[in-house]
């Protein structure tokens, strides 16, 4: 019964189209949406709440000589539908399918490649000037969320935006939510305006009034007139964006076709920049995301009828497992905080949040500042832990280097979604971890090889004085136990999982890596080739006498990592070999070859990677044929 | 005659100063700082611009129990000299003396480390809700330069400081300065403050013209109410801040110490997060420093009398010889574009940025912005150049990740004050740039070995496709000649400066530490013992063919790299050496240990890092007595 929606190919067939028939195309792309997200799973709530808003952009603009920047980009699937993939769509998020985020190498009206948040406007800003500068003609537009305008960058590029004065079109789509409820001074700013009575109300009474002011002479009337000036203040709700130099538009309805189109024709014939202000309802549409934006932010393969995920029985995640022993580990230790960046739920600090409201710090998508304030935390004896996705750390890196590791102070970072986190793809895995941070002085480099290892590595973490991060991948843990009680791990001592006698060759695997090290050996065995195992546990300070033990008692070692092989765990390992020159030790390193990993299952990216058990087996055993150990 | 100087050795010594003995104290505190910066070199006009606002800080409050943090912390001068560090300040900026910024290890009146801007309001949070989680008393300060409000970290700050409420205190000093003149909206928005006419004026008018609104009915006694409500816009200037959650205070003279001391004592007693905002005159008290404040922000020796650099005779900057050959460049390619992040002297753009002014962006301190805006100007076909410190390019790790090397946008960054930097310690070094750029796919990481090879890296950066870094060394080039005309450099091909025939050992070098190991292979010749000596130009991509070449012929390879051992140039060496199976080769990697570098001259920390002729021959002679070649 789709039927308009049918006809839609790219963005001019939907010029025509009446405002009954645009309601009607809202309508049947939501379908689209739930259907096709209930299976691939996805962010379905950012994209259920932008129906109309993209609709009347692609009406009222042309694209791709208009371009479009999507913020973070998990709401572009409207975008993606309407130009020229809705035949394509099932395939989101799939192996060589579309990308769950906008992607110039995909579509030429994909302006802006997207993932990260609070980077549209800067960039929206650099295809403005780069058009000025050519002498064209066209509009550009930047879509960001209230949730991505908490973060600097997006602050940044308004500063110099404002500055410059460039036609630009800023609409930040206001949902009240991040990923969680919003937080921060701008989140209340704009949620003032949202509440204020109406402007033109008070407009007309204002006016009513200065009619009525007596004229009393020359002084007084210069007054009235600074007076009107200042009323600019009163009907101008976003005064905070006019100070910057934008002109503010709004708030307008975020589902209302015509006041949207009617917004933006305007807008387009506005000069320098232009902030319109909409209101959206994030998961408009589909009642449990209306209920549960939050939940159905990033959401896993689910049924439409109730709402309800399709769990798959399993261990409990990392995520919640660190969780937990957080709470364990902040009952006994008040001096325990935990921060995150606007993903209270993705990192598992939901429970912390509820029992220790006043040790809990939501920041916005601010992960610079998150750490920065983790450091001033620490300076007075606070125990800060910055719980953030691997991915994102990366925008603190500077932070990490200054202000945690320059003065040793005692901050953990709890780094999630570490290695290869799959449907997200390119712009949300967790590769370069170790390699940024292995070689900042003073930083323990540490991660789990199970979900019961974690705990036991958390509650290591805060018992060292100066920064310790520790990073675990997405999902399920391996399925192991919890022991208890929480022990420390002796720093930079790896962990025997194996016998080191009479091998073959050593696997030295660190974190995630190390389960489908245990198989791989088990395999060989089968073989007839005894291999060992070892459990780094840390990338920094590496267990040197290991090392050492491993070249001397058996001449192969193979190390294993899900992340980066440049700079990462294993040219680490080969660095101390080198400085020991013991140059008789055959290293082969095992981990991700210098290019982006696409999107795809977790499992499907792993085996492409050869980060498999049977991956792992078929290169050490060619390895081993081909260069033998000593 | 400094008699009042003389007596204060702690903050409690200006308690009961007279405000006229304090004034003669900040004129004894201002030669101080002459004499001194002009045999030590540093940031002296920032200093001399917070004269009386430090002595005021320090009267109002109770340091180290009240906390002050110094955003970026080059104006900390004059709250070292009032806390116990009077007597060694001459000692200023040099090795084993005091540090040019603020240091905990330093001073126990050093809340906070800083030397990288826009982080002092993140870090003051964190010590005020440490000290609110900890049921103390006491007040938390962070002072902050305009041009440092210009920073994302600063905005998240404010943010999240508006939103929890503490109890805090940010002090803008407003000298219409980053370190060049201030750019960006939001210094449009305190200079507007500073120029509106007298608030108490209109204040004043406007109360005389409300008494005469004639009473007519309640719906105009609403309106009337709401009037006043709005003019707080009015009355109050700082509402951008307002709507943010501080209660700002401003604008106030930053050199009446009258005022400065009433102002703060009373925000001593407000609760909740207060702005505070001062003018000050940047290099106030020294003519030749308020003339020409970027001049002396951060200046070497100079003469007190004439404000005249103590110029060395010597070869061109790279700095100088990378900004002209971009003008070269740029007036070939009318795509090339170049962006600062508020720098334009240091990095070397001003003769651009008078010739194209189009096509010149200062962005203010926003490195992120700085490099997601060069994104945006990519793709529509410009050629941006961002240059920016090295150091201060760790800021933009995750756009250089996320924008330019995933969607591969030809991007060049320049990164000037590579390596070892001087007297500006271990926040400003440039130690981590090959480690944190070699592993980002498609990003080329090559650097010039002199002066004359800096034209021709720069202008092969700009005819590649993709993002290509290239950094160089504070300071004066090798002083060789510049050749004619720009010529393309092969990509991932290295240099032979010497043959490589009959040698016992190869220098592989990169960047600056080229010119020492051609001198350390002559002291070597001298003692009987032929070295080749190859400049490796690329970090990424590798010249693998020399690599083989060198491990065949030579079979001792000695990795000199003026940045980190750890995931650095040398690493790279090994990984290739490593892939190749070439195990024979005896690999000596030369390079900064995993340490932070203090402050010092160049020289003296080049050579205690045996980055020296002297100290990489004596190295590499050991290493060969002691493993010898093949």
């Amino acid at each position: 019964m789709t039927k308009i929606l049918d006809r839609i190919n790219r963005p001019q067939d939907i010029k025509n189209l009446s405002f009954g028939q645009l309601t009607e195309l809202a309508g049947e792309i939501r379908g689209l949406l739930i259907h096709t997200t209930s299976k691939t799973g996805g962010h379905l709530a950012p994209s259920l709440g932008v129906v109309e808003l993209t609709l009347a952009i692609h009406k009222v603009f042309d694209s791709p000589k208009d371009k479009v920047v999507w913020d973070v980009g998990h709401q572009a699937y409207v975008h993606k539908i309407l130009t020229g993939r809705r035949t394509q769509f099932d395939t989101l998020r799939q192996l060589n399918g579309l990308s769950g985020f906008p992607k110039r190498s995909e579509s030429i009206h994909d302006a802006f490649g997207t993932g990260h948040s609070s980077t549209s406007i800067s960039s929206a800003l650099g295809l403005a000037v780069a058009r000025d500068l050519s002498g064209e003609n066209s509009n550009v537009l930047a879509v960001i969320g209230d949730g991505s305008l908490t973060g600097g960058l997006a602050y940044e590029a308004l500063n110099h935006a404002g500055h410059l004065g460039k036609k630009l079109i800023v609409i930040v789509n206001d949902n009240e939510m991040s990923i969680a409820k919003n937080v921060g001074a701008m989140s209340e700013y704009l949620s003032k305006i949202r509440t204020e009575p109406t402007y033109t109300k008070v407009k007309r009474d204002i006016e009513f009034l200065l009619k009525r002011i007596p004229a009393i002479g020359e002084s007084v009337a210069k007054t009235v007139e600074r007076l009107k000036d200042s009323l600019r203040y009163l009907l101008v709700p976003g005064v905070l964006f006019e100070e910057l130099g934008f002109t503010y538009v709004g708030p307008i309805d975020g589902h209302n076709l015509e006041v949207l189109t009617e917004v933006l024709t305007k807008a387009k014939d506005m000069n320098g920049p232009v902030l319109i202000h909409v209101i959206t309802c994030k998961g408009k549409g589909y009642l449990p995301a209306e209920h549960n934006p939050d939940k159905f932010h990033g959401v896993g393969p689910f049924s439409i009828d109730t709402g309800e995920i399709i769990k798959k029985a399993g261990a409990p995640s990392y995520t919640s497992v660190f969780g937990k022993t957080l709470v364990e580990i902040a009952e006994q230790n008040k001096n325990v905080v935990a921060i995150t960046a606007a993903m209270p739920e993705g990192t598992g600090l939901k429970p912390f949040s509820a029992k220790f409201p006043d040790r809990f710090f939501d920041v916005g998508i601010a992960e610079a500042h998150a750490v920065t304030f983790a450091a001033g935390l620490a300076c007075q004896g606070k125990k800060p832990v910055v719980a953030l996705y691997s991915t994102f750390a990366q925008r603190a890196y500077d932070q990490m280097v200054q202000e945690l590791s320059l003065q040793k102070l005692s901050v953990v970072l709890a780094l999630d979604r570490a290695g290869i986190v799959g449907e997200d793809g390119p712009t949300h895995h967790g590769l370069f971890d170790y390699a940024f941070l292995r070689h900042i002085p003073n930083m323990v480099v540490m991660a789990p090889k199970d979900e019961n290892e974690l705990r036991h590595m958390l509650f290591t973490a805060f018992a060292q004085d100066g920064p310790v991060s520790l990073r675990y991948p997405r999902g399920a843990g391996v399925g192991v136990s919890l022991d208890e009680p929480l022990r420390e791990l002796a720093i930079g001592k790896a962990e025997k999982i194996t016998s080191v006698e009479n091998k073959k060759m050593a696997f030295f695997a660190i974190g995630a890596m190390v389960a489908p090290c245990v198989e791989a050996a088990a395999l060989l065995e089968k073989e007839g080739i005894p291999a060992a195992v070892i459990n780094a546990r840390f990338v920094k300070p590496l267990d040197e006498e290991m090392i050492r033990r491993l070249a001397r008692d058996i001449g192969m070692i193979v190390t294993v990592e899900d992340g980066v092989l440049a700079g990462g765990f294993g040219s680490a390992v080969l660095e101390y070999i080198n400085s020991q020159n013991l140059n008789w030790v055959k290293v082969l390193r095992l981990g991700i070859p210098d290019k982006f990993v696409e999107h795809g299952k977790r499992s499907e990216l792993l085996e492409m990677n050869g980060l498999t058990a049977e991956g792992i087996k078929k290169s050490a055993l060619e390895y081993l044929h081909q260069f033998g150990a000593k």
